[in-house]
């Protein structure tokens, strides 16, 4: 890829592989955030809902958003968090198959999508059950008791990507409802959700769409079955018409019902420029690039650095755009790394986990990071007490 | 107030009398997120959420909101919107209350709060109630069935101000758990949570903080019943060793446990920059001068626009920070004194809504809106066919 361009140029001492988590700062977005601020909101205040479009915006990029998960016009709206988009997206397959009591999960979901479906059962109180397996389970363990099955399509520890099409005529098969989490896959790799015919996706915006600290999630909600939607955040610029201010609740048509609040006008501007960048790319072409990268490091590593052992599948069909290692002091190793520029992070117990995207990052980052990586692992570098306090990092 | 410095001049074609809704630039917020977004988000990438203190800036703002609403330390955290602030507020107030089955408030609520209710209530499907009454039937609709009650202090239409003191006690005197909401109130007059001893408050903080379109919401909770909130959404923000990445929810020590997802961290530089402001503020003094313009504003107009009905109370003591005016063609009147420059706002049926913010408006403003009014409704310039068409405003 030649969009390096489209970035601020990286820190000169950092070779940066954790766009997984964050992305870096589109230049775009930064000049927008500007505009936005001082010709907007100081220039139109209140206005600004209006003359500059402040109230489409969610549903506009939303859109854009759109375009890279297969999501026809008019299914997918910003706004929230992810957590909070799981939310709406369980409660509302809930109510689409009230006779069922499990939601299905898997080990290698992220913690917040089971922690948001823990809430909402201990919330709701009528026998329901957060059913989790392991990830190689999940086909298996879908049955008739199924409400709705709810994955992350690519583990955020391993990078092992499940079939999104074979799962969700699986989940089908059983009659439950099928909601992906695209945190992982959106911007990362090509991803149909028209095809796999899914009835809800939801995502973040700050990993691969580069969208910032903080940005927006989205929801996706399909075309046939929005309608039928009862919102279980029913909030009022979720309503048919929230300037009416009538006391009583009505859903709007469609995917606007899962708006909730005031949407994050300024977090919205940044990510709507970042998507721009979006509209040079050929997902195909990102997605091998983003193959041949991980391929390359995986090699130099095995071959180099033989502490470490690779815990992603070894099959480039079946990862996401990260490539994770087991150490077991790979928390100490990797804030050597990260002492000596080279980012990546951490995951719990022992995963040392790198990104791969080919936007801003190419093939002699990875062979610049692997030589960091056989210094740090070579000389021990991690054996220094400075490296082990634990901190936070996400 | 002499505090007009601290924010960007207003455009000078423009009275602005809905700082109620949105309040104008400050000159620390545009520069803040400028820096906040080159140097932190481009400069620090992923290092941001430690070496800039993303992570710990939803309670840092939160304790700024709180030092204006008589919230001690470590009771407040910022995020999400007011929407989903009220939703965890009284999804929790119903677990303290699990014997009785009625949310009280009031039809000068806005609405989407009486919506947010309205969810969760279909949501739970246990045979509650949300019962609306009018704000001067309040107290005497609260009995034993009622888990909670939960009111805007300042009522969006009318400016109508509740007695937080008061109707705490008489929530209090019949077991109910009570919850505000201080979208209108925070930073347009004084506020003492502790002293009235509500459990929950909530709200907002693009209005009277100036924290800018979209700015999250703040929530507070009694620190003696915190621990043993049991949070309805159980995002990983909100738990207690969120890095341990654990696959069952624990929730935090106190107030952190009502945090959800990741925060809106350029919302949030943006926020923390506009309560520096705060700071120089005595809220008594503000209060003065909100009432002293309020007074000015009611005066004039009533001597001088006869074709007005004052819907505030007369009472000064009764109102918040703004002023409402009936009028049936309020909404083509508002149009037309927006093309002339005078920015209040229209709320349906016939409310005609001036905010007073004396951080930044001062009486020559007022006349000089005056004026204006008088001149649009003298010469029947609301008798306009450009101004009939209903139109989006916030």
């Amino acid at each position: 890829m030649v969009l390096r361009k489209e970035f601020f140029d990286l820190p000169t001492d950092m070779i940066y592989l954790d766009g997984n988590s964050l992305g870096p700062l589109p230049v775009a977005a930064k000049a927008r955030v500007s505009d936005m601020i001082q010709n907007e909101w100081g220039g139109q205040l209140i206005k600004g809902w209006n003359a500059s479009g402040w109230m489409a915006q969610p549903s506009r990029v939303g859109d854009a958003v759109g375009r890279l998960i297969g999501a026809p016009t008019n299914t997918v709206v910003m706004g929230d968090t992810l957590s909070i988009k799981v939310y709406q997206a369980v409660a509302a397959a809930l109510k689409m198959r009230p006779n069922r009591r499990v939601i299905l999960s898997d080990s290698g979901n992220f913690p917040t999508d089971l922690y948001m479906v823990e809430g909402l059962i201990r919330t709701l109180d009528q026998g329901y059950e957060l059913r989790i397996v392991a990830p190689e389970d999940v086909a298996g363990a879908i049955d008739e008791r199924v409400a709705a099955v709810m994955l992350t399509q690519v583990d955020y520890r391993t990078g092992r990507l499940h079939d999104m099409d074979a799962l969700t005529a699986a989940a089908h098969n059983a009659g439950a409802v099928m909601i992906w989490d695209l945190a992982h896959s959106a911007g990362a790799l090509p991803v149909d959700v028209a095809r796999c015919e899914c009835e809800m996706a939801v995502g973040c915006t700050y990993k691969y769409l580069n969208g910032g600290p903080g940005a927006p999630a989205f929801i996706y909600v399909r075309a046939d079955i929005a309608p039928d939607i009862d919102p279980a955040l029913a909030g009022w610029l979720g309503h048919d018409a929230p300037f009416d201010f009538d006391l009583g609740y009505r859903p709007a048509a469609g995917i606007e019902r899962m708006r909730v609040g005031t949407p994050p006008v300024i977090q919205l501007a940044a990510l709507e420029a970042a998507m721009e960048i979006w509209e040079a790319v050929d997902m195909s072409d990102l997605r091998s690039e983003s193959i041949a990268l991980q391929e390359v490091f995986i090699r130099h590593i095995e071959t180099r650095v033989p502490q470490l052992t690779l815990v992603s599948p070894r099959d480039s069909g079946q990862r996401g755009s990260q490539v994770s290692f087991a150490f077991d002091q790979g928390y100490a190793a990797m804030q050597a790394l990260i002492a000596r520029g080279v980012i990546g992070d951490f995951r719990a117990p022992n995963i040392m986990r790198f990104g791969f995207t080919p936007l801003y990052i190419d093939e002699a980052d990875v062979i610049a990071a692997v030589d960091h990586i056989e210094v740090v692992m070579g000389d021990r570098l991690w054996d220094n007490p400075t490296y082990l306090t634990r901190q936070r990092v996400t």
